[in-house]
């Protein structure tokens, strides 16, 4: 049997402990799949003392990142630290310079300075594994990078942040707030204390700039995304859209389109019947739209300890058999620059809903305003709140009445301007509502 | 850039000629993902005249299939003529005994020969990939040879063959017999003038077979499988699972129990809200349970030229680029036998429906026989037929109603027992329908 793989591992957080965990007590398993051994043979993280449910005699001990990137006894550097800045930053990029191969999680790292390491990979020989960057357990960057590479994709989209769908999916069970239904992510531990990262679609994002340079070759940058987060949603849109026939998922979404790739991060109306509609709770998904091809969807479990670390242990065990892709599925050098598409330009369908002085005449001229842009109604529904007279009174339209409309495919542009103009006329009580929808191919 | 990876390709179908559209027209793009151009320099197929949509001018033709695989400048053999016998396996055996590495969608000859021809594939340092043979360009062979290879897995289960899952979702969603929706799937070229290959479940056993020693590290043993086809499902069976909250689907199961791997197809009742009822059509899905870690689906066109030959492709790419791993995920000889689980010894629950002659007791009689062999009853409903008086007579049993039944957890063997004493106690009109419960982990 061949040498062993040496591995030195950054963070020994609950990622990084379950890591070592499958490294040492499967040993022997791994060692057969592998062809040879992966030893853990050096660790830094900031509490020696912590039991961490496994032995880590023999172990190395290091007191900071760097030292241990810069250890000349192991070849895979693996980071669990997180975060775009230093240490993780500094120490990858000294682990790639000594041509150590680099495992990480950390997608904040690579949307921000992917393009730097993955050169760096490639100039000093050295492998870049990111899989549990992106959907956790889900082996969605082997997939892209290896397993479809002969396709041409359409779009690339899904449900990539586990806390926005949980909150979302138990808005609608159970028929809570968002606020509620936030605390209570951040009581099971789905959120954090300060939850924007998340509920923003900051995350999301990051992971889609991912997504998208390996589907479509891109430079991978975070900045040409559109970002809209989960934090307006209301129960009042998630009865409208069962009511249509959709579900309202926070979805990152990358499409070819005439003139670029569109990126974005929004709230998003799903058909029911989709693969998409049906991932409740954490879990996370991804459908890929392939030219010629009937879509590929991979459903699984996004975060926690046992999935990013399995898909932190795939990575160490391709780079154990001389498994070696470009990390980014493509040499650098052959990626093309992303054109940031306008959001203006984004064409699809939209859902509006909108608080109406219900005056005579408010329905027709929200209708007109839509109509002058060219946008099309499929439908629009104008509900009196129950309990009123039948045509009763309120004719000054002190109490608003939610007017929900539907649009047949139009341009974020035209939406803009016909919104713009409604509100202009004073028939609306406050900002509209604004979800756009997203077809089954 | 590399020198170039010379294709040698046999069989020149619809899959074929797909496979030959995307090497010779996605030429440039498939050099930049693989860093070396990939050049198809020889084919063999039956008719040479035949317009296939590609230009194969200074493509060597080969009368037979052994004389491409001889052909001493070729460096990959890809196999798509079909069939465990020859002049398929004769070719791929004479490849990879040249040292020549295979790329084959043929399931029934892996499911036959596969042990022989991995170990020549060792013996002879070369590349054996299957991608296409199991769930057509859902890339689940990577998925468990590469990317969830750290984990253990407890079951992998889905739905492996497309014109059964469309003749079970036909006859549920338009209300039309299994005989009229194969009719239609014949009609359409989803299922063959001879169906018993797919609608009797070899073809499903055929995938599980490769699944399961992916899955488990086991040999290959396709006679270890239990194989119960879908020509007896009827409509009252559907509805009858959509009462109960369940949908029927043709599974092939592999999982793992206290003494073995257990191997079987066989209609399944799978609750409405799992990743694999939401299949319909000709779509596959496949879901591995994983210890310590929530159930990944992939779910995806399993059928069909272009999916096919997009997972032909992204295997000849892989050895393009040197991607190597052994052709089952671990070294041959450290796979283990397959131990025959016995299909008595199934645990789970049970669907029952049962002709009952309509006399006092019937039902009485049919729990007491069940309750003998300690099998709990979820549920049990006798319907008399729509029209018949309430209360009305046939005391003589003549006209036998539906009873349907539900278990908790028991075993194949009960079951069997208890149907045995059930027939023997002459209350039921013919042999009773019997379809297992698949739960969710």
């Amino acid at each position: 049997m061949a040498a062993a793989l040496k591995v030195g591992l950054a963070g020994l957080g609950t990622v990084g402990a379950a890591v070592a965990r499958m490294i040492v007590d499967d040993r022997e398993a791994l060692a057969g799949r592998c062809g040879r051994p992966v030893d853990l043979v050096a660790v830094c993280a900031r509490d020696k003392a912590k039991n961490r449910g496994v032995a880590l005699d023999g172990v190395r001990w290091h007191d900071d990142a760097l030292a241990l990137a810069r250890d000349p006894d192991i070849d895979v550097f693996v980071e669990l630290i997180g975060g775009e800045g230093d240490p993780a930053h500094s120490a990858v990029r000294t682990a790639l310079a000594q041509g150590k191969s680099v495992v990480t999680a950390n997608k904040a790292l690579l949307a921000r300075h992917g393009l730097d390491l993955v050169q760096s990979a490639e100039e000093h020989n050295a492998s870049l594994n990111f899989e549990a960057a992106i959907g956790g357990a889900i082996p969605i960057v082997k997939t892209l990078r290896e397993g479809l590479l002969g396709n041409s994709f359409a779009r690339v989209y899904g449900i990539l942040n586990g806390t926005c769908n949980y909150i979302l999916s138990r808005m609608e069970r159970d028929r809570l707030s968002f606020a509620e239904c936030l605390k209570d992510a951040q009581n099971l531990g789905y959120a954090e204390a300060d939850p924007t990262f998340d509920i923003e679609g900051f995350d999301t994002a990051q992971k889609l700039s991912l997504l998208a340079s390996l589907a479509f070759g891109t430079r991978i940058d975070p900045d040409a995304i559109y970002v809209e987060g989960i934090s307006s949603i209301t129960l009042a849109d998630l009865d409208a859209a069962d009511e249509l026939g959709y579900r309202v998922k926070l979805l990152g979404v990358a499409m070819r389109t005439e003139t670029g790739i569109e990126q974005r991060v929004h709230p998003t109306m799903v058909p029911k019947d989709s693969e998409i509609a049906q991932v409740m709770g954490v879990t996370n998904a991804i459908t890929m739209d392939i030219d010629g091809v009937n879509p590929i969807t991979l459903v699984g479990p996004g975060a926690g300890g046992a999935a990013t670390a399995s898909a932190v242990v795939s990575d160490i065990a391709d780079i154990a058999r001389g498994v070696r892709v470009a990390p980014l599925g493509r040499p650098l050098a052959t990626l093309a620059d992303t054109k940031k598409e306008p959001m203006q330009r984004h064409e699809g369908g939209y859902y509006m809903r909108m608080l109406a002085r219900d005056r005579p005449g408010t329905a027709a001229t929200i209708a007109t305003r839509l109509a002058e842009q060219n946008i099309s109604l499929e439908s629009i529904v104008q509900r009196h709140r129950g309990g009123r007279p039948q045509g009763g009174g309120d004719p000054k339209g002190v109490v608003p009445v939610p007017v929900i409309l539907v649009t047949y495919a139009t341009t974020e542009d035209a939406v803009r301007r016909a919104i713009a103009a409604v509100e202009a006329d004073g028939v609306i009580a406050e900002a509209p509502q604004l979800i756009r929808i997203e077809k089954n191919r």
